[in-house]
């Protein structure tokens, strides 16, 4: 079978690296293209110097036509706002993208308008497939353009998906309290990700003001989304402790059996045996989900644990290609965590 | 004036060592007896490297007659369930105490014995004051046993109380997600805090089922707690993230002046400007806690740290102690945060 | 091709677990038999949480006729001292051994002797090879036993070998002051280990007294190793820091020739570009080794970084197998570092 | 007694923000100014969240004559090359100076111009003393101005003094393999310093090209100093091997006895017992030095233990103006470490 040319454009940040990490030990697919901006024209590793001595390409400057002329896919790492006339341009030029940043995590362009300023071309936002496969596995097949869900949405969408299709819920509200790594800060230095701020120390930040809060709401069919994330002195993983209100007369076994249920046949998410609580050490570098299951009286707390980089980013990029390819979903994803 | 002539009983774990470095600058206190359990006999500096080339006295076996001969009052770091006969035996000597422990944080013995079994000495019990001086500043001054509120209760205590004395409440339940260093856990390896299985990753655990959740309820009045405990790769520190409910009607302009309110005269409780969220580091090695605040619709979301082996153990001691002895609270307590 | 049927020995250490995440990868491998002492029978997924809902054989007890029916060749995880019967069972039994603990690294069994005490099976040691393909690659692929190099002794030996090779030493003597992450110490609890006692701190251990140091110095034709190991809050990695006494005339430049020229057909170590200084975490998770090279007048500093759990242990034990059982050596160590 | 009246020019910094914590609770000092360039006019609380609610002066720009009007005595916690003016202004307006950067650590200004360009105030490099008080105790009293030790020097000085001055020494060079803590590098962010690039790895950096280097040999009278520094995942701390040729027939215990002859009277130098090693923990934030000794034929390897922003700055400015002032030289500096 031909290889599948995948192009990387946005190759020298984090979810870039994580993807070419990823997509070395696929099996069907062949890296054709590596795409950079200020980096672009340095030696590879000396940008990413854990690929010191690998061959890959070059990091050159984005082009939307060499890409075309070299790449059937192209697997967006850009900042978000940059991704959007990349997308455009990928698109017109017969690339099929998958988009790591937020720039097509919505389909109405007013509410994205809202949260993240006008889009510059709304008209791609009609044909987004929001890349969470667990939702939306049948759509991503054939979709053009796939806008990667984010990382603290993967894991709070996750946690609250069997319950609210399963009707056990006796609000509409999830209040979500999560913690994150600090590589979920992208690469560039400030000063609230600079070690002496960031070691020996916790603390929230954008309580109740965070623009991941709409994207799970909408995920979650408008529920009401009270999300608190916190930085953890760690650099990757994501915990989300999700608490939500349970209709009366549900109890931990019947939200144990739905859960069950709606997971039984994900190859990436694991419902956690009873009492047993998930650690982001235990999936760091895999694309798993571990989920655990703890219920007081009507309120259940569901704790989802992935790996921002993998799960939430360049794992699910890769998922999402996967099936936009035809191929096994799984394909090149079958890695457990870098224990410890 | 007498230096107050001060016994550490359990010397050589981490609230134990805490508290010899705090009563170390304090100027009207002198440390006279230095016990330890299993260490006793061995040079300090063996057992606390910090302290190699410090005058203190020797690492002694416990014996309540000669701490009695020695000192006024002691301060107890021993293990829960250890510290009920040594208190007994120092309270008939005459000694005052302060309790480290979770073995007098309550007063009545059968809620005791619903959460720790039996208590060995339960008149003790009743006349036990907790020991948060937020709450219970004068019954301290006059007792001779203070049991010291553990580090989570005195994090979520901290963060509810103005909302509950200032009627603010739509419901009588707490969610509180908190989050601690490791040292919390104490000075005993085990395979939980074994390093390699601690860093780079991040857990709740004894999810609804950690034994401060009755202690918290205990102490804001019966309140349902919900309570996930998290072991976060620090050292030092916690931060609790309290969910509250408030009644219709109430802003967060409202929230804002009952908690200044409250905390005006507090020496220790510090409620941060809007929007300006808390930092453990910020209060390490300190006896402060720093408290923000937030409002969604009608949740509040309150934000605590505090150094859990500072105002969460040895600090709070050393506050009580003073409050006993009829010296000023803040004597010897006036650390700002070792930064960064 | 019949895929190599390989059991793992005390698979629930930390040895054992990263050979299971690298074996699992493996295309030409299939492990047929995993083997733990105390934690036999329990569930994998309870002992290595990463393998939760993972397809891996059950943990049962070593039984050297069990593993011979079932395998080629077994890797050994088992603690120092735990391997020296179980390998001499295996080999009865016509089982190839890849032992990763330290008890097949001499040769000489009175040299064995006065390093870890007599050995059991001394006439096994007269077989053994040891495991650091970069020095004995063709007798590797003979051997009916391997014992690995140990973690230190391979970032010390892959440094110093070229130049010892090409004469370029004035004194036959190297100080190296090597750093490791905690991995290194194993699973079991200790104080030493213990998260507050090892995070937020740095020291030396065993200053001239590390067992390592009779290893490396065997390796290097009985050069006289000064060996500072130090421990370092972080999980993986090692990076040593040697230096060596270069004879007059002998400049940076040749030094560069000769470690280029050395390694220019060796897959896994890289010699960095000049003045690039190695990092682990650009190697964390992966086989590869990382030289940098330094000269001040005859002073020449060698820099070399591992991650001590792949090619210091299950990785180097993946190279031998590889060797052993004629298969391409990289085959499933292709990985490059989980960054960051 | 009249309060010593101290100005800090540079409080922004971690230095200076060190000095603060430091200044507060000595007993004879009072904080008349507090001096910031880009921060100046911003609450303290801001810039420094510690110091939230804490009482001292305002963020003001920096201006000689009102620093002249209101102290005696100015520290300096400013960047490298911006001290130089600052000092020169304030000298002539009459207030004495103990200046933490690297801009007063030469009296020669041939030398200084080689490491760091042309000094632009060169005279008052013929009146600094080089603010080590093991070193210029005497000295330090009556000057003017105290230009403090480099945090690498401190620990690389009083780790080879000793030797030295006993003429135990074979040869005339010193290998110091350094390890530093990330608070080192400044407040300032960087790619270096980010947290995912620092957190769980390791790497030596500016291998035998520091400008610590020439302080160090400096200090020890023109020894050889082949200095690697490293960047260890760490908040604070420095350790440093160090290795050094002993004479024919020196062993361990004359080693022993000179060091502990050269020290004994030193507030905070401590010469741990015989195999004992020196932990960075165990001084954070306090001004001691820990020292271990290790022999192995003719190499001697020091280890030295310090915090680098405290005895390794803000500790060992307090220490010099305690003595600049006519003070007992360990006053306010009695603070034990943050254990753990």
């Amino acid at each position: 079978m031909e290889p599948l040319r995948v192009a990387v454009v946005g190759a020298s940040g984090y979810t870039g690296a994580e993807f070419l990490r990823l997509a070395r030990l696929h099996p069907a697919l062949s890296l054709t293209r590596l795409c950079a901006e200020s980096k672009a024209g340095l030696p590879l590793s000396e940008v990413l110097p854990p690929f010191h001595g690998i061959d890959l390409p070059p990091l050159v400057r984005f082009d939307a036509a060499d890409v075309a002329a070299h790449a059937d896919f192209a697997v967006l790492g850009l900042p978000h706002g940059a991704a959007q006339d990349a997308t455009a341009e990928l698109l017109a030029a017969g690339v099929r993208v998958v988009d790591m940043s937020a720039d097509h995590r919505f389909s109405d362009p007013d509410e994205f308008a809202r949260i993240y300023g006008p889009h510059r071309h709304p008209a791609n936002l009609a044909e987004t497939v929001y890349g969470l496969p667990e939702l939306n596995r049948e759509r991503l097949r054939t979709t053009r353009l796939a806008g990667c869900a984010g990382c603290y949405p993967t894991s709070v969408v996750l946690a609250v998906t069997p319950a609210l299709e399963a009707d056990l819920l006796a609000t509409r509200e999830v209040i979500a309290d999560s913690k994150s790594g600090v590589s979920g800060a992208g690469r560039t230095p400030g000063a609230g990700t600079h070690f002496p701020e960031t070691a020996e120390g916790l603390h929230a930040y954008k309580t109740f003001d965070h623009r991941h809060a709409p994207e799970i709401s909408r995920a979650l069919g408008g529920l009401k989304v009270r999300f608190t994330p916190h930085l953890v002195p760690m650099n990757r993983g994501i915990l989300s402790t999700v608490y939500l209100r349970l209709r009366s007369g549900i109890d931990l076994a019947t939200v144990r059996a739905a859960y069950e249920r709606r997971y039984a046949h994900e190859p990436f998410v694991r419902v956690l045996p009873a009492a047993v609580h998930p650690d982001t050490r235990h999936v760091r570098g895999s694309n798993l989900c571990h989920l655990g299951l703890f219920v007081e009286d009507d309120l259940l707390c569901v704790q989802t644990v992935i790996d921002n980089l993998t799960k939430g980013a360049a794992g699910q990029a890769l998922q999402c290609l996967n099936l936009m390819a035809g191929l096994p979903e799984t394909t090149g994803l079958d890695h457990t965590a870098l224990f410890p």
